[in-house]
């Protein structure tokens, strides 16, 4: 099998990390207890590994192809997603009234991370089209709601978001898409949007654009954007699909990666205008855009664990399989398996550590979504929030921008058959280079880290943050044993290099920001390091408490070691990061610009 | 122009900090001074921007095909390889007894790193030949040298080395290809050899494989090892080419980058046995092969800063044409080219100062090699060779490692477009992978740094040069500059925690060989770390000493610049790795074998 799902665990972080017995206490979800998310993961796993997986190589050998304006996508795609339709997947964390299942994110994120690991480019489909359905919920019109949100959430229609243009890329406010009434309550919408995942497929029957356009007269900037929902097919009154809408594929991109993924340039309005609804109000599209892509910066973090997982269970394999060389300790008298040589040891190690860390962060802050919208009091639900609106640009930017090492390591765990195509490896490698990338790259995701989510509040989600690591610190001193007390002095290290980095930012936001953005990529890796690691020490801690119950003890010392090894070889980068951000400024903007 | 030379940068390394002026003093080398060093790049930056860097892009989309058992190469090249060899540029380091220039390799690696440059696919192959030559200088009889050397230092014909077989990639002893001894002087030789790069092709006459082997009766292990020269073509009496050898390319790989060069596997003897000729003596062929193996390293590093230098260069043309959001410091009323935002410039000052520190490791060590074969003095010469031996994984390693870093900045300062291949910045991060991999892979690199380089003198190679380091750190320190200064702390801890790294490997390696390997690969990041930033403090103190003569600047003042971010950011990053070796050993192998 290319792809086992690491159920068991998904499961330790829910129930130990992300704490799912209080997550079923919140109103709503009474259901969605251990027992629940075991049943979901075990299905889950089931088809990804069975029914997605085998097509990863396949899409990237023979990606999706573009003729007469028409997308196919890689055979056996479009069976792949009628399957994952019909099992009722695209509903899992939607609501039940509009046919989705209800389930809490902490559930949905472990589903939505194994359907990546088996194939991120298939996987994309489903994410853009949560994404279409988060916009809708939360800004359109209840006529928009019934007309699309259930065709949405049972897999029958898929979504896309279009925001990219030529001239407009993390720079929305360049935006020229045209939206113009047409006094009937509907727009005509003209312009190029490029980059649209899914923009244009053969999957299903119908495709629900999501598109940022200025209606004529709009204030300039980001504050004149408005939002439409542009339908492929417009829909009749009855439901059916009526006229085929003035919205075109003009090509696809041919990329490094992800490449069934079919990534489509949109022609809107050149035969007349391409008929658009206005979702919400007019000149608020980028607020509501801003809801689905948080949602989706949170989905692309997970995918960039879940291609480390990948990348990590192919490259153990390999280390297991390939014979060269006597172990350096002469422990064996002839050649053995590379996974007896240390340096191999130490890139699986790494591997490992980072994707077990980025998944417990993300785990943990899948709860915090889940009682930020569900718990009966609206302090804990505040608190919540913020904590979950922290770690986003946690998830995305450092699972994302680890996934890069991961991948990395993972060729060269096979030496000279990684480089070849046909081994695999350079698959995830070259796949896993978009995700620092879409929705809002690294940098995008540090410049929120530090204006919204430290600056604004004046370091108070990060102090308080930092605060209940402490805790956790103390916890592990007290448990005594040398693991635990190991991870504690890195933890506590790496914690005050991040309360220094927050008092830098805080103190020089307004009053030097070169200053603060020339190190706000740093200090997001240093961020996210600290968050995976303390999730490891908090999952060292489950683990010591366990291991007399007598059960599973191979898991838990597998997890203490993992946790230890974190600790050990990366926490203490964080140090690094701190120097470089708050002693190191100035001689990031120092050359002249007509010295590069 | 898709590459420009970086003449005036290697220039300064080559006066200022590999000290051509010593160079030229050596005998044998006595034109070889800062005058022709200018003429020799200046000659160099002309081919390699006009005739080769073009046919970069070309050999990625249209690369080596195979067809019944010939490799067509990309259209193009053959010519570009005619004007390669016309222009003298395969002899340019090798004697002038053969038909080469007899220049150091001071100058001469300036030159290949701008081939590499401009087609690192295209360069592959002079860099084999490169080995071949050197394998038949070291230890080929005058009858080899005299068939063989002139026309490969002529680049008539070209050579390869052929080590991996499908069992026996890093670990050698595994070799199975058999050579029987036919009594007339010469062996047939059969087997199979995989991962042959130029193995086949259609740019030269006649290809010269050189082949390891065992003799029939040879001891097991890499002791009954043998190194014979297999032509394509024999050749007769007159050194015309006589009947095609029994050597045939089955196939040819499809690989992540480097598409351009073909890499072949070759099977040896399948139509009776192909014709060798022993190289030196039976059973010494590895100790031969090291000798290739070593240059070759060399210059793969130098593949590595190429690459590094090329994508940087890709990176500042966007960044200078991409406009995108206004400065965070309100300097400009708009939007503007993403040059100004400081997150790009703390990705194209990482770049630039890795490609520029490197550069300046291998100068120097360039430098130390041309003296240790050249200088009258036999301490001398032993000092320079203990210097160069222990530079060569770091230039191999660390460049190599930190090109991978480069080139994936390079993407992401693409932003999306960086993920669409005709954009051209993911060729580069593909190609790049292989470095780190082929010529022995990091790990390999990193046994090499532990066991011949430190280990085996008790440390000594390494302190002495830490010594040196620290003159350089006081040097720096009483030039009483702010960034001279800061420099001189930041070496200072480095060489600090290097040192005991040293005195770790040192007390270990026979003791705890697991410990010591567990650390092998941070070691050598450690230390090409500190040699690069050393080479830029170094650059730093010319730069500042140049600076009363009032000419070049701003060129000086970019050279302080790009020295004070490299310590101000990279060799910050030490801290972390002598903590990982130091204290984290243990943590690498913790983990159960069957936990994975």
């Amino acid at each position: 099998m290319s792809y086992v799902a690491p159920v068991k665990d998904m499961l330790f972080a829910i129930e130990h990390l992300a704490g799912i017995a209080q997550v079923a206490q919140l109103p709503g979800f009474e259901e969605a207890g251990l027992d629940t998310a075991q049943a979901v993961l075990d299905e889950c796993a089931k088809f990804t590994e069975g029914v997605v997986a085998p097509l990863n190589v396949e899409g990237d050998r023979n990606p999706s192809s573009f003729k007469d304006g028409r997308v196919t996508t890689t055979p056996g795609f479009k069976d792949a997603f009628r399957q994952y339709a019909e099992g009722g997947w695209q509903g899992l964390q939607h609501p039940v009234d509009f046919g989705g299942q209800g389930l809490p994110k902490t559930i949905g994120a472990a589903c939505s991370e194994m359907l990546n690991s088996a194939n991120m480019s298939f996987a994309l489909c489903p994410l853009l089209t949560d994404g279409a359905i988060e916009a809708l919920l939360t800004a359109g019109s209840d006529e928009l709601k019934a007309t699309y949100l259930e065709k949405l959430v049972t897999g029958e229609w898929t979504g896309t978001m279009n925001l990219t243009e030529p001239q407009a890329g993390s720079d929305l406010a360049l935006v020229r898409t045209k939206a113009e009434p047409q006094g009937d309550g509907s727009y005509k919408v003209f312009g190029t949007k490029i980059f649209i995942t899914y923009g244009e497929h053969d999957m299903a029957a119908n495709i629900v654009h999501l598109v940022l356009a200025r209606v004529a007269g709009a204030p300039e900037g980001v504050k004149g954007i408005s939002l439409f929902v542009v339908p492929k097919f417009l829909v009749n009154a009855d439901g059916s699909l009526g006229e085929r809408n003035d919205v075109h594929c003009v090509s696809i991109e041919h990329k490094l990666g992800i490449k069934a993924s079919p990534t489509a340039v949109l022609q809107f309005g050149d035969h007349g205008g391409a008929v658009g609804y206005l979702v919400g109000e007019e000149n608020r599209g980028l607020e509501y855009m801003f809801i689905m892509m948080n949602a989706a910066r949170y989905a692309v973090g997970l995918q960039g664990i879940a291609v480390s997982e990948r990348a990590y269970q192919k490259a153990v394999q390999y280390a297991r399989d390939r014979v060269q060389s006597r172990p350096v300790d002469g422990s064996l008298p002839g050649s053995a398996p590379i996974i007896h040589h240390p340096d191999v040891r130490r890139m699986l190690m790494t591997m490992r550590a980072v994707t077990e860390g980025c998944r417990a962060m993300a785990a943990t802050a899948a709860a915090a979504y889940d009682a930020s919208h569900h718990h009966a009091d609206a302090d804990v639900r505040q608190a919540n929030a913020a904590f979950y609106e922290f770690m986003v640009p946690l998830v995305k930017g450092y699972s994302t921008e680890m996934s890069l090492e991961v991948t990395s390591l993972g060729v060269q765990v096979h030496g000279g058959m990684g480089f070849i195509e046909e081994t695999g490896a350079a698959q995830h490698y070259r796949d896993a280079k978009i995700l620092t990338i879409y929705e809002g790259t690294t940098a995008i995701q540090a410049n929120d880290l530090v204006g919204r989510k430290t600056a604004r509040d004046g370091g108070r989600t990060a102090r308080a943050i930092a605060a209940q690591i402490e805790k956790t610190e103390a916890e592990l001193a007290a448990s005594g044993t040398a693991d635990a007390q190991a991870v504690a002095r890195r933890l506590k290290t790496a914690r005050e290099a991040f309360l220094q980095v927050v008092d830098f930012v805080v103190a020089h936001a307004k009053t030097d920001p070169n200053a603060v953005f020339a190190g706000s990529v740093p200090y997001l890796m240093l961020a996210g390091n600290l968050m995976a690691g303390w999730q490891l020490g908090r999952a060292l801690l489950a683990a010591q408490a366990l291991l007399p119950q007598g059960r599973d003890e191979a898991f838990l010392r597998a997890k203490i070691a993992t946790a230890r090894f974190y600790a050990d070889h990366l926490l203490v980068r964080t140090g690094a990061q701190r120097d470089a951000i708050v002693e190191g400024a100035a001689s990031v903007t120092a050359l002249a610009l007509e010295a590069f």
